[in-house]
Formats: structure tokens, sequence, C-alpha cells
């Protein structure tokens, strides 16, 4: 029989900190903390599994679950002397959610559970603080009213305003003992008037409602967002961690507050956090109160005359920080730290690895392989690939002028401008028309993920760096300014002003997470500056990488910024996107519209001279090293005009009447333009077109060496969509006559290889037989996709999204790869290949050659090269490092490790 | 080294039948004739391996074959007596090609080859017959000149033609040796003029001309044509034959022909044929000269005057007679046999399985098994199941009215309504616009093939029972009356004159190639009779076949047309043809506009009564039989209006105003529709559609059973284009639930099975989880078709024939199933299919479940059925039951064997 319940506490646990996936990351830290000696309240941990199955069996409990509560409940009871209702010392408990990874804000918490009529007044008695027994009862009441029993939060909210205002006071602080009793016994009315029962007096009524809403929560669809977001698969679950329940709010005394080993926006070494006296946690987290500092130096650095924790409290706080070196070294990670402090005691709450930006992911990993605490493989490892992104992209000029309006907290780094909106439903709905939006709020909450996620950056007036705003936004890669203090937001007009201006929605703004600035309009932007740690941990993941990573560059420009960034080749030059310039777009259409092969010809002879320049550009910028472009792949119509201006602008350029050449347009429209006349058919039916573009590769390769002297580069040309090996053959007898034909024109050889993309599934079942024409293969798996599920990239906006939102597929297929199918296809098709040819180059030019998932999966296959565009570039070579130390450790997943 | 050439005559031969691959059809029947000792003029065949090597290596020959060549030559001169150039007693040859299998017409010939200026006056001398000697070597330039020096035929014609003006005589027979010989000098001119060089005087010279040009027909676009259209693979090759000349043109006691050893036509066992007193053969094939009959029975049933060789040469009659009960024993078929009677003497100069009428060949086999000739199983592979179709399609009604303005000779049975059309080009263009065509020709050659293969039948002036045009259209299935006397063809004006009637090109004519009548418009058809010798041999394929013979039908009538055809179940209904009744397609537009679930439930509910009652039609006519339905495959937007007209009418349906209903639908537009939004695609965002859907079929299938007292059928759900097994789960828990329901409402169950498509390789490739949620799997290769190869059907019109043309593709990957690619993704699926399920049913139900060859490969993957059109279902029973005897014989080429 499975072990449904696992206790921690008074120095020894039954779980620990390997057991995440059963205990969630919150429950198998208590257990660790309270393992290895750490002050942490006594309380149990029911697993994750009892979550799945309570789902799978139709949200039933296991059997044996209730028991094993009970059991445990007495162990607490035990430990502490207290017991659950007793009138004179009654037990109080927390009940929170904890899944295996971190999802701030998604699930519910319930606070000061076991406290009703009569526990309340034992409480009052054994704290001596009547006020703090009554508020603790409402917080109780209000709290579980809004989790368990779906009372609307903002009825509890409004009868502490009439209690106020009847009694002519504006703080709650104002309020005393007598004050909290009465509005006691108005929330119980409410309750009952709302939720049409009474509020819950028995604890055991109290405990298995509040562990009924968290196992609940896992399936809101706040939550399931946030999944989604997070590839975090559904049937996880979350635990339930039920833990004695300390007071930050006993008095001046008592404290709550939020810290980290290292800091989260930089990773410089140093304590930092929030804190706030006489307070519950949830105070700090919520951003409703402005907390403190915990250290003097950041509060003076901030010019903030509340004093810090280490100035009003000085015992505790070196008892933090001597507790927060010990979780450093023994989780060998940056942590991120829960406490209460009740009456001068230190509670730790949790403890978990600290969300990070990317930069001080980075700073943090090569810090501590310095400092010797991790090795450098390990290192990297440390760090979230995609995270890098926030670091590759611009920002904010600095010689720009700037109209700064207002400033708040640099909660989320990198610069974003955009236009301002409101809510959450706008900001996405003018981000999917292709708007670059700022989402602005007071403060924002779980609901607004979907906001968040759509928008460039997040501008809150209220919150701290740990507030909701700023954990979610660093944890997206979104910039944020928190808490900016001079904001004044009128919801109801759609209306903000700042530094005496007023802002309507759809007005642009610039923020800037990295130094809490907010300006009016646009300002420019300056490249990276990839540097210092970053540049210290690419080299060491060079270091420990397999496959090499290429880009898919169709101009000298990308292929610039590319070899900045670490390209090492092309793995994908796109010719057809050299014909859409404007100049060249007439001769194109030209030779589209042509009716015979000399017509052809002649505009082809024009293209010739133009694809050479181009070729010539990006062979510059790529010296030394392998380029493979691919030749002409997309339906013909697809160059046509399709506005009445622009046949009459053809009609007169190439002498021919506008009815026929419309006519002509439409012959050529297909029905599934996908599955047409595109790709090296174009070449079976007008092999001159791919005669040319060979011509220009070789004639441009040759100019290179042969005029400008410079190192050769390997032009590696590849013919996409084949489909059967005869017709890669018919297209490379071609090629190899054209090449032969330059050779002689031009007096001189160069080495060049031909191959051909695997995007057909019927190419990856007779890969063998295409091997033995093909010197290598690249992956198209945009188009492997597409044909292996029978799915058009353009078309499935209507129903993919249902798709993910339901679970029927796992994950959108076009983002990453679908290792099962397409998968399975790619198998073939590198053991048919590399049966025939040992030698056979393999790599991936699909978009998934950027997303760390699909490069872990092509170093399982053992590719020789991903290919992605310039700018994921690093990502990619990170990636794969990290793909190969995996493999050599043989598969463990590093992902969980990282975040654990 | 191998061995070039084989000898053969005078009652031994180096080859035999076995070797028809190496010697081609011709050469290893007269190796094997003159084995068992028959009558063969003597010779040798250079074999089909020596064509191969000549196109592989450039067009030259292998070493040794000249060798080679001299010394079979040599042996003849010794055999015969007669040197090659000896003036005094020369030895004449035929050259003639001969493949693998038979194109009849498609290659060339040369005759009496060895006369120059010498020998031609030794045969006069030999012969004592100067006309004939001149004759012959006039006929000799003529042929080589044309054949083998490219020179025009029709200035050969014109110069005699000017010769008869000349002398004022119309017939060739007018002219003496004489006026031969001055043609020869001639003939000679006209050579020199338009080759630029002499006609070769030296016979080694003649000989290896000769054989270049035989080689060089191999490749002739007609040939490839006729390749293509038979799927004779071009590397096969033809071999040559070079024989010692007999002739048939020697005077009153010498003939030719061709003879039957049955009917061609009906299958009677009757001898059956045609010949020509004081000709070549060529007279008789080229259906010049209207040829006599070889019966005296034919010639009365005829009502002919001119005396059947059995009046004509009752001895020689005798002896053709008993060797060709001789020859039908020993090959055990009826046989095709070319006869030369030089000077009284007998000769075979070819034996063949002869080409028969679908009727014939099912008479013969049935017959021939009757007789004890051969067993039901050879009978069984003896029929081409391709061939049925002619059978299977309706006869004109012998009641209705008809015109008959012509009648010609019953060339090949059938009867064809049609435009009238003079060549085979216009017939190409308006078969492609959808026309029926009827091509009308003096006669036909093959450079018209393609107008025949386009045309529903084909009607000639001139021209016997074994013109080019009776043997093509006999062997393509097309109805064809060939030699019709009372027909008047104006080619310059495009006019034909029949009957005292005009008919102008696109006049609708029908011709009746069972009775050879002409007559005037359409005429209205009848069922055909499918009963006596087909039944039989239906009756015998069904006890030899393994897989079951399902049908494609949406409608009760075609229902009832396939089980009429002997289909048991339906394989694929589609339920969207339903949907398309004008009466309907108001509301199907009115469901797929509407803005909300509720509208589109109002509209379902009516669809709803109109699909059961279409499912009730259907299950009755398949009472006991399982019926497979697919459920809503199409994208929605293919049942949108197009016209403004249709946009109205939808507007007052349904109240909506034409603007937002055309914005609807511009939103419902794809741009790769096949890939779209479709398939089960449309029950996850739709649900509701195939929830009514299912309730119609369970509704159906109850009301049968309930209140109709039948017996019931097996409905058998069937979700189309699943790529997932979490989308069937999806799909299949609705399809419960609705079954359940309506269980609940009836107060009463039937089976009925849940099954899937796989028409997605992503299908193929998870079939064993998808197997978890099926019982069935049918695929679609279609659409599988389509995604492995990466290939839209509707659009592969522009680039696929060049594909097929140059042998990129062996054939049309949507007529015949590519067991490459296509098939690997089957074979997976099977594999992983039945791990899971081992009684997983397996059929298929694309257009090639009804293409022999396909059916073939679904025979060896071990499908439980194929599904095909209700007109194919016999062609599909006979085609499983050979499929299913070729496997348990090991796989032998029995096709090849069927027409050896």
């Amino acid at each position: 029989m499975s072990k449904w319940v696992y206790r921690f506490g008074g120095g020894s646990a039954e779980g620990d900190a390997t057991l995440r996936a059963l205990l969630g990351g919150k429950g198998a830290n208590l257990a660790e903390m309270a393992r290895i000696g750490l002050p942490v309240p006594p309380g149990f941990t029911i697993t994750t599994e009892v979550c799945a199955r309570f789902y799978r069996n139709n949200r039933e409990y296991p059997k044996g679950l209730r028991g094993d509560v009970e059991q445990a409940l007495h162990g607490l009871e035990e430990t502490l002397g207290r017991r659950f209702g007793d009138p004179e010392c009654p037990l109080l408990v927390s009940v929170r959610s904890g899944a295996r990874v971190s999802m701030p804000g998604m699930m519910d918490t319930v606070l000061n559970l076991g406290l009703n009529d009569e526990t309340v007044e034992g409480l009052a008695r054994r704290t001596g603080n009547p006020r703090f027994a009554w508020d603790s009862y409402r917080r109780f009441i209000q709290m579980y009213g809004d989790v368990v029993m779906g009372v609307d939060h903002h009825l509890f909210e409004e009868a502490i305003e009439e209690r106020k205002t009847a009694l002519g006071v504006d703080l709650d602080t104002d309020l005393g003992a007598d004050d909290w009793r009465e509005l006691v016994a108005r929330f119980k009315q409410v309750v009952r008037a709302e939720a049409g029962r009474d509020f819950p007096q028995a604890p055991d009524d109290q405990l298995w409602g509040a562990i009924g809403a968290v196992f609940g929560s896992w399936n809101s669809e706040r939550a399931k967002v946030y999944r989604r977001l997070h590839d975090i698969p559904d049937d996880w679950g979350t635990a339930v961690n039920v833990q004695a329940m300390v007071f930050g709010n006993l008095g001046e005394r008592s404290a709550t507050g939020v810290a980290f080993t290292r800091n989260p926006a930089t990773g410089a070494r140093e304590i930092y956090g929030e804190f706030l006296i006489n307070a519950q946690g949830e105070d700090v987290v919520a951003g409703i109160r402005t907390p403190q500092h915990l250290t003097k130096a950041a509060r003076l650095a901030a010019g903030d005359i509340q004093p810090s924790m280490e100035e009003a409290m000085p015992d505790v706080f070196s008892e933090l920080v001597r507790l927060m070196e010990t979780l450093e070294r023994h989780y060998r990670d940056m942590q991120d730290i829960e406490f209460t402090v009740e009456e001068g005691r230190l509670w730790l709450l949790q403890t978990r690895a600290g969300k990070r930006t990317a930069k001080a992911a980075i700073r943090i990993a090569v810090d501590m392989s310095e400092e010797g605490l991790i090795d450098r493989r390990e290192a990297v490892t440390r760090v979230d690939p995609e995270s890098l992104d926030q670091l590759l992209h611009p920002t904010l000029d600095p010689q720009a002028p700037r109209e700064v309006v207002a400033r708040g907290l640099p909660a989320s780094p990198g610069a974003a401008s955009g236009e301002i909106v409101f809510t959450a439903d706008e900001a996405e709905r003018r981000a999917k028309a292709g708007h670059d939006v700022i989402l602005v709020r007071v403060e924002t909450s779980p609901e607004d993920i979907h906001g968040m996620h759509a928008a460039r950056g997040i501008l809150t007036a209220r919150g701290g760096m740990t507030s909701h705003a700023a954990v979610v936004a660093r944890g997206m890669g979104r910039a944020c300014v928190s808490g900016a203090a001079g904001l004044f937001i009128d919801m109801e007009r759609r209306v903000m002003e700042a530094g005496g201006r007023t802002f309507h929605e759809g007005d642009e703004i610039t923020i800037d997470g990295t130094t809490g600035e907010v300006i009016a309009g646009r300002v420019p932007t300056v490249a990276p500056e990839l540097s210092g740690e970053f540049a210290t941990l690419m080299r060491w993941a060079d270091g420990l990488r397999r496959m090499k990573v290429r880009t898919n560059a169709d101009t000298p420009h990308d292929a610039a910024v590319a070899r900045r960034f670490g390209a090492e080749g092309i793995g994908l030059a796109r010719t057809e996107h050299m014909f859409f310039d404007a100049a060249r777009i007439a001769i194109v259409r030209e030779m589209i519209l042509a009716d015979n092969v000399e017509e052809r010809r002649h505009a082809l002879a024009k293209l010739l001279e133009m694809q050479r320049g181009n070729f010539l550009g990006i062979f510059r910028e790529m010296e030394g090293l392998p380029v493979t472009i691919r030749l002409l792949d997309p339906p013909l119509h697809e160059f046509l005009p399709h506005e009445d201006a622009e046949f009459a602008q053809v009609a007169r350029a190439s002498g021919l009447d506008v009815g026929h050449l419309k006519r002509r347009a439409a012959e050529l429209r297909e029905a599934n333009p996908m599955l047409g006349h595109r790709g090296c058919r174009l070449a079976v039916t007008f092999p001159e077109i791919y005669e040319m573009q060979v011509r220009a590769i070789i004639e441009a390769a040759i100019t290179l060496e042969q005029e400008e002297g410079c190192e050769c580069v390997l032009p590696e040309i590849m013919v996409p969509l084949v489909s059967d090996p005869r017709e890669l053959r018919f297209v490379k007898d071609r090629i190899e006559a054209t090449a032969k034909a330059v050779f002689a024109d031009k007096g001189r050889r160069i080495d060049y290889r031909i191959g051909t993309m695997i995007e057909l599934p019927r190419a990856a079942l007779t890969a063998d037989e295409i091997a033995e024409e093909a010197e290598f293969f690249s992956f198209g798996t945009n188009d492997l996709t597409q044909t292996t599920y029978g799915l058009s990239r353009d078309d499935a906006g209507r129903f993919l999204p249902i798709y993910l939102e339901r679970g029927i597929y796992p994950a959108d297929p076009f983002a990453h790869l679908d290792t099962v199918g397409v998968g399975a296809l790619m198998r073939i098709a590198r053991d048919k290949g590399r049966g025939t040819r040992g030698d056979l180059k393999l790599g991936i030019c699909g978009e998934h050659g950027g997303d760390p998932a699909s490069i872990d999966f092509c170093e399982e296959l053992g590719l020789d090269y991903v290919s992605c565009s310039p700018y994921r570039v690093p990502i990619a070579r990170l990636a794969a490092a990290q793909a190969a130390i995996r493999r050599q450790s043989g598969g463990q997943a590093l992902r969980e490790a990282a975040s654990g």
C-alpha cells in the first residue's frame, strides 16, 4: 500500500529533497530543512500522487488517506502539546499547495486553520492579545470563505470599509479587538448568505475543505494556462502541506519576509530581500504594503528611511544570514527563503532555488563555479538556454534623449516599448494583431497571466521586487517596472497620469526594467554587450558540446550578426528571399510569366547577376565556413502580383496584356500550395531556374577565392522537397552539369557538396536510397511536421489552441519537435541514411533548431549540427552543451535538477 | 561472357519458351516451336539484354555481338544452302522486334532484307517470278527507307500513285515487273534525296542498319507512351529476331494469315482468323486489304462471297488446324498464330497467347478448366481483373429506337456514345475537358494511341478484325467498330458522311462494338447481365480469396448496385455527400455560419432527421453486413456558397446579412484546406456535429432492428484524420456518450464499433497507441499518399505527367499504391496496430482498393478487406483471389504467366 503522508519537523523528517516529484518542491524542501536541523514549523505533506489519483478517480481520495492524515495530525499535536480544536491550547495550521515546480501565485493557500468561535478565545488568552486573535480569525474566515467556499473577497473588504467608515477611521490598524470580533460575526453572515451554509466550526471539516480546495486549484483555469505556458504536464499534480502556524503578526517583535541568498536581478553575492514587521507572509508577496529592506546597505542605496531588518532586529538578522549560508552550501544554489519571526524567534517556512534573471543566472553559475561550489559542467546546466533571449536583444541607447515620466523598481531587466493597455484581454488582442504592448496595472494578479505573456513589458504602480508582477515577469523574460510611485492609473477612463502628462490607451511608452525608468514614447536601442560572465559561460558550453551550431541567414547582415553570436556556418540560406527585393520582383515575375523557355532564360540571365552578388556577400561574411544554400522552394505564384496596380506595373514592364497576366496568375494558383508545384518539382519542370542558381553559387565561390583571395567557403547545395531518390538524381545530374560548365568557363574548380532536405515522410522512408545521391541531409522539420501531422501551420490557428488547451497535443509541434511521430521518421532517416553512407552529414534547419527541447532530441539522434535564426545561436550553443552533458550523464533530467 | 545470340530452326533451338525475358515473347516462342518440331523458318534471336546494354552504354553494342551474329548468320546460310548477298541463291531475312510482352504495332520490322540490285535478279531467276522479285525489292526499299533511313513513307506511295496515273491504272496489281523495276530506281532516288545517302547495297550493312532501327524503336515516343499506359518498365528492352524469309506472295498457291485457336471476341471454341492469298503478312495486319475468312462457317455467317481458306486451300488448312491444336495443347492457352503459305507449304512465323476481350478471356478460362486443360486456380489467374471493367458497364438498351447509319466489324465489344472527333489530339483535348468522345479515323496507326486511350470508342472506315484499331482497342477495353464500309470521312472538312447524313466534329454518335453498328445520337443503355461463365469464374475466385471485398457507397442506390456485384459490406460511407443535396445544403450552410453553439444545434437538429433517413436506407440495403461510416471529413468551407446568388439565397433563408455571410465564408477559407480544419479536428472544435451524426447512425440501426424487424447491420463508426491517440480518445469518449444516451432514450442497445482512418503518417507511426482506442483501422491511402509525398492530388497535374514521362516516378501513386513509401507506413501501422490488438481489423478504402496491383499489396500486408467503388467490386474480387493464389504459390509473377 502506498504511503500518502510524509511528516517533518523537530529535527527529523520522513522525506527529503530528492522526493520533489512526490512531495512537491515546498514539501521536499521543508523535509530536507527539518532533516538538517533548521528551524521549520512541524507539519506533514500529502503527496502529489494523492492529487493525481484524485483526478483519475473522479475526484475521490484514495482509501487510507483519511486515517493517515489523522495519525499525522495526532503526531503534530503531540510534538507541539496543542490540540486541534482545543479551546485552551488550540493547534493552528496552514494548508498550502506545493507542486513539483514552482507555480507562483497559481494555487490556493489557507492560513490560521483551526480557529473557531471557541479556539479564538483560547488563542487570545494564550497570546494575551485578543486583537491579534480576532484579526487572525477574520483573516481565516476571509481566506477560507474565498478559497474554499467561493465567496467573493470584495464582500469581506466592503464589510471592513463599512466598519471603518462607521468609526471614521482610515487604516486597518485603527481597528481594535472588538471591531474585529464584530466583523467576524458580519463575515459569518456574509458566508451564510453567499455560500448557503454556515462557516464550518469543526477544525476537521475546515481541514478537509482546505485540502480539497488546494487539489481543486490544480485544475483552475489560471493554473492550466500557467502550465501550458511553462510546459508542465497536467498529471504531475500538487502536494498539500499542512504545517503548524507561526505568526509574524504578534506585535513589533514579530515579522515576516522573503530573502534571497544572492541578488536575483544581477546575481551579485549579497543578501537580498524584503520584510514587514507585524505582518503575515501573504502581506509581502501580495504587494499591498511596500516592504522594508533586509540590509542596511540596500536601504541606504535606495535612500529609504524605514529601518532595515539588519538595524531593527540585529540578532535575528544574524541568525538568518547564518542559516542562509547553510542553505546555499547545502543546496549548492541560490535560495529563495520565506521566513517568519514570531516574538523574536526565527522560523523558516520555505526554501527553494530562487528564480532569477538570465543575467543573474549566468553570474551565479560562473561565480559558484569559481567559488568551487559547483563544477563547470554543472554551471553550464544552471542557465536555462531559453532565458538568454533576454540578453541578446537590444537595450536602450544611452545616448538617445529620453523623457522619464516616472520611476519604479527594476523588477525584471530589459527594455521594452509599446502601446499602453490597461487589461490583460486588451494586451492579448493587440498583440495578436501584431502590436507591441506594455501592460499597465495598479498591481497584477494571476488572472493577468495571459496578458503578461502577450505584452512586451509590464508596469505596475504598486508592489515590490517580489510582487506577483515582478516574479512572473522575470520567469517569462518580460521587462518589468513595479511599484512606480508617481503613477496614477484611472481604470475607468483608461488613462495613466505620470510626470504631469496624461497617457491614453494606445499611446506609446518605453520601460527599462534594468533601471526602473518609465519613458514617454519609443526610445532607440543598441546591440547587447555579450562579454564578462556571459562570454565565460558560453566558452565553457562550447567546450562541452558535440553538435555544431549554424544559422539560418539569407542576407550578409544576418550572416554577420549570427557569426558574432558564434554561428559556425550557415545551415539554411533561402534563395527565394533574395527575390522579393523591390528591384527584383519585377524580373522574377517576368521569369514566372514567361510563355516559353527562351523568355524565361532571358529573365533568369538578369537574376543571375543579382543572385551571384547576394551569395558573394554571404560567402564573405562566412569565410572559411560551410554555407548550405537551398535552391528555390516556394510555389511560383507566391511571387506574383495580387493587386491590380501591381499587375498594371508588370504589364508595362513586360509589354504583356494585363488580362493575359491575370489569367496566367490564376492558372498558377493552387488548391494546396504547401503540397503543390514547389521545391525540386520546379526543377523538374523548369530546369533552367536551378541552373541559374547553381551557376550563381559556383561563380560567387570562385570569385571570392580567385579575385578577393579569401579563404574558401564550402558551398553545400541543398535540394528541397525531395520525395524519391530518382527525383534527387534528376536534379543532381543537372547541378553537376552546371558546375562542370562553370568550372570550364572559369578554368578553376572548387569543392562543393550536394545534399537534400528531409522534409517529407517519403524522403525519410527512402533515405537509404536517397543517401546514395546526397552527401548531407538537413531535416526540414517545419514541413516534415506539417506532412507528418497533415497539419498546415497557416491554418492551424483555428483549432491548435483548443488542442493545447484540452491537452490533446502536449505541446505545439511547430514550437517543440514532436519526438514521437516526426522524431520516429527522423530516426528512420538517420538509420537508413547512415546505413548507406557512414559519414552522411546530418543537420536540422527547421525552427526547431533553436528550441532547447528539440536540440536535446537532436543530440539524442546524433545530428552533426543544428541551425537556427541568428538571435537564437547562443541559446542553441548552450542547449547543445546541456544536451551533450545530459547524454553523458545517462540522460538524467537536468532541467528539474536545475530548478531544484 | 554472356551469350548474346540464340539460334532456332530445323527441329531444334538454343532457347525455349521459358526464356521470354531474355528472348522476348516472339523469340522464345519461335525457339519453343522449333524445339517441338513445328515448321518454323530458321533464324536467330539477339537478346533483350543487348538492348538494355545498348541504352546503358550510350547506344553502343556489347563486345562480341558482331562475331556472334556473323556466326549465327553462317549457320543459317548452311541450314538453308543460301548465302547472304549471293546473286544466285540469295538468303533473305526478316528483322523484327520482340519484347517480353507484346506491344502491337509499336516497334519496327523490316522484311526481304538481303535484296539488292544483284540479288533481286537471282530471286527473280530462282522463283521464275520477276514481278514478285522486283515487288519484293521495292517493298524492302520502302520499309527500310521508312524505318531505318527515316524517309517519309508518303513519298514512296506518291511515286507509286504517279506511276499508276501515268499508266492509267487503279490497282497495285495492275503494275508489272518492269513497273516495279522502274519504281525501284525511283525509290532509290527518293532515298538519296531525302536521307542524303544511297540505299545500302551490302546485305551486312542492311542487317546492322535494321538491327539498330529495331533497338532504336524501343525508345520511340509512341513506344514510351505505350509502355507508360501498360506499366512496362523501360529497362526491359526488346529482342531482335532475324529469320529466313518465306513468301506468301509468290502467287495463288501462296498466302499469309493470322489465326486464333478460339474466338478472341467471344471465347467460343472455333478456328478464327483471316488470310490473304498472294500477300505478305504486313498486308493483313495493316488493314489495307480486307482479308478472307479461314473457315467456311465464318464466311457463311458473314455472308461473304470470297472463298475461305478451308475452301481455297483445304490441305494446308487441315494441317494448320492440326498444328493449332498442337500449339494450344502445348501452351495450354488460346494462341494467336501468324502463318505463311509459300507455294503450298505452311510455315508458322509466330505464336503467342492471343489477346482477347474480357468476355472471351472468361469463357476460355472456364472452358479450358472444364476441358481439363488447366485447373480452376489457373483459370482464375487467366483473366486480367482490370479487363472486367468492359463487362460491368451498361450496354445499349435493345428496346431503344436507334438510327443505324453504318455497319462495320464488331472489333471490340461494348457500347460507347460520344462526340465525334477526327484526330487523336482533339480526342485527348475534349476528353480532358470531361467530354465523351468517339475517335473516327480512316484507319488508325500507332501515332493515334493517346487519342484511342482518351476516347470512349473507336470507329474506322477500313481494316479488319486484326487491324491496328481492333487489336489496340481490345487491349485497352475500348469499344471499336472497324472497317465500316458505308462511311465516308473528309478529314479536311472534318466531316463524316454515313447513311445519307452528314456528321460534323462534335456531333454525337453511338457505336456498338459487339454488333458493329454505328448509330446517330446517344442510345440509352441497360445494366449488364452477369451470369454464365462470368458467374462461374467469380464463384471460383470467391472460393480462392482470403480478403473480403467491400464497397465505398454513400447512397442506398450505390449500396444496392455494389451488393449485386458481390460487395460484402460497406468499407466507406462518406457522410458529407449526404449534405450536398439541394434541399439540405441550405441547412448545412446555416449550421456552418452559425455564430454560436445554440444556433448550430438548431440547424443540426434538422440535419439529424435527414441523416438518419440516409443511414436507414443504406442499412436496409446492407442488411446483415458491416457498414463503415466515416464521420464528417471535409473542411466546412467546402459547403459554403461561392456565387453571389447563392449568398443571397442563404441570406434570405437565414435572415443574416450578405456581407456578414461573405465575411464569415472568407474567415473559413484556408491556405491549405487539405491540411486544415477538417476531419476529427471539426469534432474537437464543434463536438455537436459528430454527436448529431452518431445519434443518426445509432437511431437508424435501432429503428431497422426494432421497427422493421430486419437482421442487424454492424455500424462501424470511423473517425477521420486522426494524428494522435489522445485525439481519437477525445472523439471516442463523445461517441460513446452519445451512443449511451441513444440507448437510454430507445431502451435498446445494439453492437457497434469505433475505429479510425489511418491516413496521416503520424497515425501510422503511433498506431500502437491508436490501436488501444480503435477496434479497426481503415487505410485512407488517398490522403496518406498526399501527405507521405507532400503532394496535392488537385495540384499535381502541373508536374506529375512530367514525372511519369521522365520515369522519376514509376507510376502515378494515386492510381497504384506506392509500396515503397506509403507501403512502408502501412507496414508500420499493421505491425504496431496488431502488436497492441491482435484481432485489429484492417482494411483499405482509398481508391487503391479497386486497383489490382494495390490489392496484391494489400494481400501481402494481410489486410482483412479492400473497399472500392461499386463497379469495381468484381474486379477487386478477382484481383483478391489472384493475390491469394500468388501468395500461396510463393509470389511467382502471375501477370507474366497470364500474358505468356
